[in-house]
């Protein structure tokens, strides 16, 4: 299977966060971790700034291959300005999204079997006048995918969460919320599992929105008004569906035996039990794109950038699991 | 310490619900667990239903003491009508509101040192006319404590959490969430660690409301707004307090390492983490009130009552906790 798949392209991300420094850790720990071979893009010097291994310019994607064993290939991107660790600046956020679009371009060429994106700020994105709510919406867009009709996927190994509402203010999420979204949602959830991760029949788990789920209607009615319509109409197509769940109760380790993805209404609802489980080692994923994004599920962590303090289990279980799709959508082809 | 103290109150809740069976489980492990004496509250019919072990029915707490041994003591309450576990009725509703309010009557004499306060549920509750919006509120009320200078604490081995809100439809949050609210919490909270869990200095970390604590105002103010300016007001009266904080990366256990508590803007933030890491051993504790109540913080599980399934651990976490807390109490009077 690895035979035949092009090589994984893994933006770099913001050059003074922590993703230089992770994707080195990653590229080092390729043998034990038996990773599929992958290549950066982005500016060499933020890498060299934190790492003194081998980093092998290239010009194409299927150059990595041959030297990947030996050095981390790098597509460069130039023109990153000042680097330094732990100080983000408007130069270095455009080389991030560059960086992003060249790995979506060669991804929908074919030049590469899938992504990788490396983390970002969004908070310094949002300064140079990025209008996308995260990097999923703006890959969504450069595939000219809806964003209604993706799903962002976090994968843990004991938990796997999708959000139907991702970046935007929390008091916001009750408009968001309808049937049509949550279906949609559910549908590309089910489908990804299938085709990415090879699951034949998922067993899908809604959460409710309000506390415990509504009481019924006396703590809220967005699961008598949305949740239950949706999930009735899922059912009739034959999904494997139960919910709404209240929120609390269905993270429990017996709890998370019972579903295959737990579809959440918002944000914090999906993030917070994955990254309290699996902080180290969550990958975020988009679902419903005719190509294979995935990414670690952390910040920049500017806090630590450039002190080699930095976890790289979330890249590489990220490379692992983009690899993974990669081959099973070669196989299905 | 022990020998100081009065029996602890323990109200059944719904008969109907696994109450009055984990009431018994954890009177059959009073010896391994090394727990101080309590007494059940509620109708002798819903344990004797689901457990053949030894009752021992009592009219005044001191009584407790005695028999505690040999016996599970119980203050009878009747009118349960019918009980069959697993199909609540409005008899047994106003049992289990008879029964806390009996409870709290004992703790505020004297005659009982602590109240543990077993599962309602608030649907059935809210069918019968109960217009608190749970337990604690209404043990608040009861006290003569106001909802807003109580705090509901939940407790696990590796994690304390807050909730600002509690029982209230979540897009009602924004319009709940004030600066007032959040420091009137926040002292509640720091006096109850230091009164009835004997942590000298709290140490208390906020989280925010919106998907990554807002990103500066780009996904939500809440904590310009709101929590920003409280914790400012707070630290200015020498509180330890950091935040806000991103809701979905500070649970994990580096994270949880640098916080006594964590309080969290609405129910599922608080409850999510919380029952993820601690699901058969979390305990509910209302800070602020003049009597020690502490609860298990699961529901009546009407699905698995009277089937022996039941597990005990939180109530009897629940039973350890008040007797710690009305010990501190009592030690410091």
């Amino acid at each position: 299977m690895s035979d035949t798949l092009q090589p994984i392209a893994v933006s770099i991300g913001d050059p003074a966060g922590i993703g230089p420094e992770i994707l080195a850790k990653a590229w080092m720990r390729r043998r034990e971790e038996a990773l599929l071979p992958f290549f950066a893009i982005g500016d060499p010097r933020s890498i060299a700034t934190v790492w003194d291994g081998p980093l092998r310019k290239i010009d194409d994607p299927a150059d990595a291959v041959g030297c990947f064993d030996d050095a981390l290939p790098i597509m460069e991107v130039e023109d990153a300005g000042e680097i330094e660790p732990g100080t983000p600046n408007m130069p270095g956020e455009r080389c991030a999204i560059v960086s992003l679009e060249i790995a979506v371009g060669l991804a929908r060429s074919g030049a590469a079997s899938a992504i990788v994106t490396g983390p970002v700020s969004k908070a310094e994105l949002y300064a140079i006048g990025f209008t996308h709510s995260g990097q999923t919406e703006f890959v969504a867009e450069r595939c000219g995918v809806a964003p209604g009709n993706v799903a962002m996927m976090l994968a843990g190994p004991t938990l796997r969460t999708v959000c139907i509402t991702t970046h935007v203010p929390l008091a916001r999420v009750p408009e968001l919320l309808t049937v049509d979204l949550v279906v949609s949602r559910c549908r590309v959830t089910a489908r990804g599992l299938q085709r990415d991760f090879g699951i034949a029949n998922p067993r899908i788990a809604i959460a409710g929105f309000n506390p415990h789920a509504g009481e019924g209607g006396a703590l809220g009615r967005e699961e008598i008004d949305i949740l239950l319509p949706a999930i009735e109409q899922l059912r009739e197509e034959g999904m494997d569906i139960v919910g709404p769940l209240a929120g609390d109760t269905m993270f429990h380790p017996r709890a998370r035996a019972q579903y295959d993805v737990a579809i959440c209404t918002y944000h914090d609802q999906a993030l917070i039990p994955l990254k309290t489980l699996h902080f180290d080692e969550g990958v975020n994923v988009t679902l419903g794109l005719p190509i294979v994004r995935a990414a670690p599920d952390h910040g920049t962590a500017f806090g630590i950038a450039g002190r080699n303090m930095a976890e790289p289990g979330a890249t590489i279980a990220a490379i692992r699991l983009a690899g993974e799709a990669a081959g099973r959508r070669a196989t299905a082809q």
